[in-house]
């Protein structure tokens, strides 16, 4: 897996992503450089080669002479995600997603979750996009911060987070109205898919259904955004 | 330009969007069918074809039988906004869009502006994304209940919203805590683009900057994700 420009780059030595090597424009050799600092500050190789080899292998376009190779991601467990919450002291505020397939909403996603503080985010592991390279560079670095449990059945995960007293909602449509709820307390929040939001067959183990009150003809928002607007709610309430 | 789908194309026969002529796959000659109907009561010609040449117009893949081939989108004026929002009697609800180039982007702005009750949006003519196919598509419909309003200088489309007593507030960081202003109001947001966030010159225009408070390292959300959020601040505290 690849992780292109500095930034992203940055974030990942930073953060849960394991680099392996990063390559680096020959033409800054010589020159005082931050990620080359960085590189041996966290002793990781990287090699000086010709911006051509760098523009073949860039899938962005935007490598700005760095791209480092990195092992696939590290996923977390549910029990990670909850331990992060208890040594915050904070409220765990989970979101779980059931079905998402485009790795830009995903990566989205991810970038607002953790502007929001959310603790963790859960996958299952069949039919939903994975972490992939386009996930990484979407989520702006956010994914170095983020812990992501990749789960076999999503049920399964509901209800572990229900005996670890978390509330469980799905977000869709014709629930309560999410501004009239109390979303401050342990939060679960599960967004569905982009062709076919939560299954019915989820929402029957969750607590409860959210909607966002919606004034249009359109009866449904983009998947990424429905969970930024969702997740910023809860934090609202919590300030 | 193209529009594809059964959908997509319903949406626009009923909107602000002309349609000179729909292919329909001619295997579907003979049924009934609604999309035909439609056009039959719009009068706008239709036309069989053999799927294969529906497939090959296609840029989505999902044209579902149905292309219909429009002329280019009917822009709105400011103006027009305003009257509409004076005509549904409620305090006007405005975004302006500071160089926006991303066309999912901006498709998902206007699905959540129209989701959110936003009278009309405001777009400058050079170096932003126009309306256009990959836009149409992503609002999923909504662009056919949205009023665009395309203006040459956004400076003075600012001047001329704020003489007609709208507060007109950039979405920057660094600004007043969004939650804590009073939104119930003549209200016009401005987003900005996505990789500088509004200008420095445009924000100087402002009556004030509005923030999201953000918890994690990341400092920014992605444009439409943060357009969505404010918007349904904004119809949170109306409702």
């Amino acid at each position: 897996m690849y992780i292109e420009g500095k930034n992203a780059i940055k974030q990942a030595l930073d953060g849960n992503i394991t680099i392996n090597k990063i390559m680096v424009d020959k033409n800054i050799q010589g020159r005082k450089d931050d990620i080359i600092e960085l590189a041996v500050k966290h002793k990781i190789k990287f090699e000086f080669v010709p911006k051509i080899v760098l523009d073949k292998k860039s899938k962005t376009g935007h490598h700005q002479g760095y791209i480092a190779e990195s092992v696939d991601f590290n996923y977390s467990t549910l029990d990670d995600i909850l331990s992060l919450a208890k040594s915050k002291n904070e409220k765990p505020f989970i979101v779980l997603l059931d079905g998402i397939e485009d790795p830009h909403n995903f990566g989205a996603i991810i970038r607002s979750c953790e502007c929001a503080g959310v603790h963790g985010i859960v996958i299952p592991k069949n039919r939903a996009c994975q972490v992939n390279e386009t996930v990484i560079r979407t989520s702006t670095g956010a994914i170095s911060n983020m812990l992501i449990a990749k789960v076999t059945n999503l049920k399964d995960a509901i209800n572990f987070l229900k005996e670890n007293d978390i509330w469980v909602f799905a977000a869709e449509a014709n629930g309560e109205n999410v501004y009239q709820q109390n979303l401050d307390k342990n939060i679960a929040i599960i967004i569905g898919s982009e062709g076919f939001g939560v299954k019915k067959s989820i929402i029957e183990y969750c607590d409860g259904v959210l909607s966002l009150p919606l004034k249009g003809k359109v009866n449904s928002l983009n998947a990424s955004v429905a969970c930024g607007i969702m997740v910023f709610e809860v934090l609202r309430q919590r300030n």
